[in-house]
């Protein structure tokens, strides 16, 4: 099969063997794959942060759950945001059937442990002709929902989680700082829970009337108008979330910096390098950082759910499609916020 | 009367005026001090401390709700930990008479604002022989109890509001790290609470056996055993909240290297520094941290109520007595940990 390849942290593209599904698994055919800003991320800093992550974890008792990790010496295909149409049956598979098309949370599991889809190098990901998925973790798409729309569950989930970790409730208001793809998901979950004003910061036009046709209230370019008083000037009372999704050193003591007392700052932008902060800052003002990575099965099945019943409108979040070949050039592209917001990956296109 | 006064940063004993209580509020006797930490700190980094906080607050809105700040190059009374006797009444004052032993949260207010007592040029703290108190602050000490044990109200009140804050809950663990004050109040309280176990680490062998007196269930050196090793033998499951109470730079980080997955840790150290830390051990771990400043009027009575009703022996902490005269030398001595634990200031002595 066609597929998008990492190894040495380089991307190239290549034709790979089809996978076998293994007991419980199933074959399926991608149809389409979001491309992550973290899989960008992934090849221009995977090596230092592996590096990072292992002086970091030294010393730790290992984690059974956690995923298997990929040995960057040999193929990874990446791509952890897909909908597939299951084409083939391994043994023992009851629940899903040839024709379905199903999304899943990007976990393999197998006797060698779990294995993350897209991080690994036992279970390629969707910028590929062809995936195995755990039938177990398949859940069909609801019918009448475009394959475009089912492959944005897997963002939208980081959101629905994210927003769900900063325990924000009805009466507080949000800041979101950066409105790539999770900065978006988190405020187009924001806006499904009812949650105002969101005041929203990018640097990017683009970025910014995507950020206000998923709900937000207010945009700002940061340069101009620091949310904080963007924020102030409409609300300034109520309980205050900031959502960092940026994910770049700095930012985490910009939100401290920003913060009225008593605020949470909930970081989902995933920072790799070391970081600077002023602790007195959180002290003084009794703030609270809460992390957040992922999402739960529960939330993965909402974010499909809100898609699918039209609680939330992403198609303005879709910019563009390739096919395998063009996932190189896709990458590329992905690195202007004018340009691009949200490219899928479409086989055979 | 005679004060150990802070001017320009310096700590000197001098004769100061008596101090007058205005319209509702009492003229007292000190009848007992505690040294703080924190007032030992301010005078080595205080001048530093100050001119960071004035660029980390640069261009946010006044907060009128914030006591006056003090001006260092006039006389300044610390001392924040006090019982004392009610000797005069101010005009209106309704409630306390002449002879009352009181505590009060250090905090007096009057048509100028609000002013932290031992933090004020305008109201003297407890390292003098009188102190002017707002007649609604004070709080009348119970028969019977002693004012050397009245007098730690304000530093349990610290760790009352660090757990509280911690949202920590039947069933959790506990590890603190840092046994000065403020980590064996922290210690005091969750004993109180019922939490299990606690796992205490210091330097200082003084400070570990005073932890096991106020209810550690195991105490480390954490050059010989990590603190998270010697929770991991014990228990190693329940919900962890690790309680950071050195406050000096690194130790945010230490906390988050050590935190297993979904561990909350309350910052209640107050490190004035800047700071570094890894993002990526908060995001991989989905790490909180809260952090904690001060108490609630509430929890300042809780704090005194527990010791009053016996829950919680705090006699094991007070390590010396001093007069006014004798400030300068116990902010000395307080430097060696295997010395003192608690200094009370006894005017007179």
């Amino acid at each position: 099969m066609r597929a998008a390849v990492m190894r040495d942290w380089q991307l190239r593209v290549d034709d790979l063997p089809d996978p076998t599904p293994g007991p419980g698994q199933v074959l399926t055919k991608v149809l389409a794959c979001g491309i992550c800003g973290s899989d960008l991320h992934l090849l221009v800093h995977g090596e230092e942060s592996r590096k990072l992550s292992d002086e970091l974890n030294e010393g730790r008792p290992a984690d059974p759950m956690a995923p298997v990790m990929f040995d960057p010496a040999k193929d990874t295909v990446m791509g952890h945001e897909f909908c597939c149409e299951v084409i083939d049956l391994g043994p023992g598979c009851e629940n899903l059937k040839v024709g379905d098309v199903i999304v899943s949370m990007p976990v393999a599991f197998d006797a060698t442990g779990l294995h993350g889809i897209g991080f690994s190098n036992a279970y390629n990901g969707g910028y590929a002709e062809l995936m195995v998925l755990n039938e177990l973790m398949g859940i069909k798409v609801p019918s009448g929902l475009p394959v475009d729309m089912a492959a944005l569950t897997e963002p939208l989930a980081v959101g629905v989680h994210a927003v769900a970790k900063s325990r924000i409730a009805g009466g507080d208001a949000a800041v979101v700082l950066g409105l790539g793809p999770v900065g978006l998901a988190c405020i187009a979950e924001l806006k499904m829970r009812g949650i105002g004003p969101i005041v929203a910061a990018d640097f990017s036009p683009k970025r910014r009337a995507l950020a206000e046709q998923l709900g937000a209230d207010v945009v700002v370019d940061p340069r101009e108008t620091p949310a904080i008083e963007a924020w102030r000037r409409i609300d300034g009372v109520r309980p205050l979330v900031i959502f960092e999704a940026v994910g770049v050193p700095g930012m985490i003591e910009q939100a401290m910096r920003m913060a009225p007392k008593d605020a949470r700052i909930l970081v989902v932008g995933a920072c790799m390098q070391e970081d600077r902060i002023h602790p007195m800052l959180g002290i003084g003002r009794e703030l609270n950082i809460q992390f957040a990575l992922a999402y739960t099965p529960a939330e993965f099945g909402e974010a499909l759910t809100a898609i699918a019943d039209g609680k939330v409108d992403l198609s303005p979040w879709l910019t563009g499609k390739v096919g395998v070949d063009g996932v190189p050039q896709a990458f590329r592209d992905l690195g202007d916020p004018e340009q691009h917001a949200k490219i899928l990956v479409v086989p055979g296109l």
